[in-house]
């Protein structure tokens, strides 16, 4: 099974992004499954139940989501209806929403699973645990289990990925906006990457102006960061091959490009 | 003048991989100036001497540190002495060693700069200001300045970037010890990466053995933690060319291999 | 000389209080300068310029800040002109505003600083440094010298204070809005406390609405914070006796009442 | 009943002020049951079994912990069986030790609860849910419930001390080292102060060598910091009357004593 992942999409230029290159994504690489985080999809910072179906009319099949989850209000209104949605598992319990779901591809069940990392980030329910726990569940129903860790440090990444290693088909990270060259498959087929980059504006600071960005580490005084409306853009995501049979992933390559870089189909 | 620059050299099998590789990459690439990160050189926690004169002996030109610079004590020793070592420069004025060094290069002078992000990172002095006055006072005798930026968020690291862009032929990050793959030249000449990553065991996190980080994450409690010390290793470094005659920077190309995508000559 | 220190003032109960009480604390008391912490009088979050102005109405002489000095808007438009006001001196430079101001004291000058700490707080500039330039250049003019050092972690306040004892007439600390019981004269003269406390509401959390805190510690969502506004109210300050002579200190006594334990004059 | 509450023994000098007082502050308050914070008993860092003998010897009848519980080694031979100690109830499942103990008072049982807070402190379990539990638990067999929170933020304290307000008797916050004034019977009978304070050394900062503290915040270097050893002494503690009926506290007084403002008996 071929699946396709795609970071974070930020604002509108991320969204034109995946609404542009999708299709031609899907064709040249024929994924049997594509998975999206929206988490900064409305203007950098959570999305709406507008977007969330732009995403899935477009192509995606299920969304992960990271810190930003529950910035726009109105994620509150759609989140528990929203059955390809999944916002980190390890928020506290209660919260609306839920952190795994499964998705049927061609007769096998995948199971899909978000977390969200403790280290420079708010501290919410420990990773590793739930980890443990959701992929024990998910173990009983199907041997595919893919994850999206949201998380800043590489060292915390590096060790959920290898705490998981042989348990789950593949852990990438999403939320530095910045794609990192360490796919690899680990000892025991689980498939890695420590961050899959971002998707929208190229020129920005991950996403966002740069000129506010800079401000606020000159000044450090408040500052209104808008994310980047217009001007070259970029997409990040990786693809994974795995072994129907064992779970066990095969291959994980990069995918990014941008104006300089352009995709070819 | 093409630049070779190796990150963060991680103990014993770091120190190795730059013995071996150092040469071969020489012979291939060409550099005419050889830059190496050594902060985690003696056992992942800062360098000795021993260590600083052998990897001038095999080969680097300059050694640039980071957040573990002062971690072995007999650095406090050698540090003044060690010309062919730039520490963060805005750590706070009196500290021992210097931030910038100046190195000569087939009659072209290069300004070498270290300098160290605050963003989940002890609070120092603003690497944005030590940025502007060390580039001013460089400007002064070169246009060809190059920048270690040792530091943890990609926001950070892109801003100082952007910020310097045009004045400096060339700002890497460092820290993650994972590479990125966002290395392009900016808008007005400055060669660019995120994270160069780091050289030394694959199979660790971040250097460290596997088994002590996850236990840290797991439990809470105090660890004691080891570099890995035998296994798989890898390099990572890049390369960049500069126009020696307007400072600006042509091309950065990314070099990262491993015992499973071992290196050609 | 007898300075009255009133801590952080928050929303419109904590200026209620001031209004109310500061005429008679000074009658009680008989101080010759008062000062008043104005972090938080608007509503929670920095300051407006028609609030500053009642302040020095109802008869403070000046007005010292924090980390929300810039957080209404309209504050870039008074604070070069607000002669009586000190925020944070180891702000950026070129920051709006200044970190000094001398005050005459029937002929005595009292020089007013305003510090901002960096531990769990954003990374500014050394707050210790700073203290020791402003500290060097008050001293050409006066031997009275008053700290308001505004910063979380009782360390912090504690190494400021005792690297400045001797050299300084007064360091209080304020920020976590909560009176501690440590106030003490240092060795040599310095008139110490940890932290001098908020002023205004008694039944919120740090002035905050209770409910509104304890959501976010239980869910971690985005919560949108509101400054009590009715109910039992707080009032907390330092009355410091300096020897005009040497400049140093020789009392400091906490004020701290509220509607269970009123002020009785 | 009433219950006698000693902060943080810092090193030698508070084990000492420890044996000293205590049986002098018996007899003056009579206090049913004597509870003891000894996180930093040994050397500043953690305990030994020793130490723990030694202060139920000297009149403790139950000690709490805190963040530094895990420091010496020896505890993980010894804590299993210390059935007189806690040490914070939300770290990790399958932590050493328990957070939870029930002391029998006079015929009355006591629970006495130990949680540690998040922030600005490493990430553990929610400490509110896991007081929910702990609470719901300790009610089922007793309305006595006593809980030592270690934490740093204010706001963290006074959101649990309001959250948890009428279903225990008391809770004291721990950590910072310095006595709050703040001490008080929230609205429905739960007795409450920010912070106890710590007993030990009362030149240093927050128990620690001065110098070493201050030349840490001067160089950001890598500091050894040892505990004060000689030179005068505090102790800080609280005195509690609860109504043994309800369950509710009626009283909360502080008791904060040196070598400058000395105990009486
Ligand atoms: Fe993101
Ligand atoms: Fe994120
Ligand atoms: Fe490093
Ligand atoms: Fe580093
Ligand atoms: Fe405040
Ligand atoms: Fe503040
Ligand atoms: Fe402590
Ligand atoms: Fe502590």
């Amino acid at each position: 099974m071929r699946i396709l992942f795609i970071g974070d999409i930020v604002g509108s230029m991320g969204r034109e992004q995946l609404q542009s290159y999708l299709p031609k994504l899907k064709q040249k690489y024929q994924p049997q499954l594509t998975i999206v985080n929206g988490e900064n999809a409305a203007a950098g910072k959570g999305i709406t139940e507008k977007i969330y179906k732009q995403f899935l009319d477009w192509g995606a099949d299920i969304l992960t989501m990271g810190n930003h989850t529950f910035d726009k209000k109105e994620i509150f209104d759609f989140i528990d209806d929203a059955k390809k949605m999944v916002r980190p598992a390890n928020l506290p319990e209660g919260t609306p929403g839920k952190g795994i779901a499964y998705v049927n591809v061609n007769g096998n069940e995948v199971a899909i699973i978000n977390l969200q990392g403790r280290t420079f980030l708010p501290p919410i329910d420990d990773p590793f645990r739930m980890a443990d726990q959701l992929v024990e569940e998910a173990s009983k129903r199907t041997n595919l289990i893919f994850v999206d860790f949201h998380a800043e440090a590489t060292s915390e990444k590096l060790a959920l990925a290898w705490y998981l290693d042989g348990r789950i088909s593949a852990l990438v990270g999403t939320h530095t906006h910045v794609q990192t060259t360490d796919n690899r498959i680990l000892d025991r087929g689980t498939a890695y990457i420590s961050d899959v980059g971002m998707t929208g504006p190229y020129d920005g600071i991950i996403g966002t102006d740069r000129e506010a960005v800079i401000k606020k580490f000159l000044t450090q005084l408040p500052v209104r960061f808008e994310t980047v409306a217009s001007g070259k853009s970029q997409l990040s995501g990786v693809i994974i091959d795995i072994d129907v049979k064992t779970g066990q992933s095969t291959k994980i390559n990069r995918l990014y490009f941008n104006d300089e870089q352009p995709f070819f189909n």
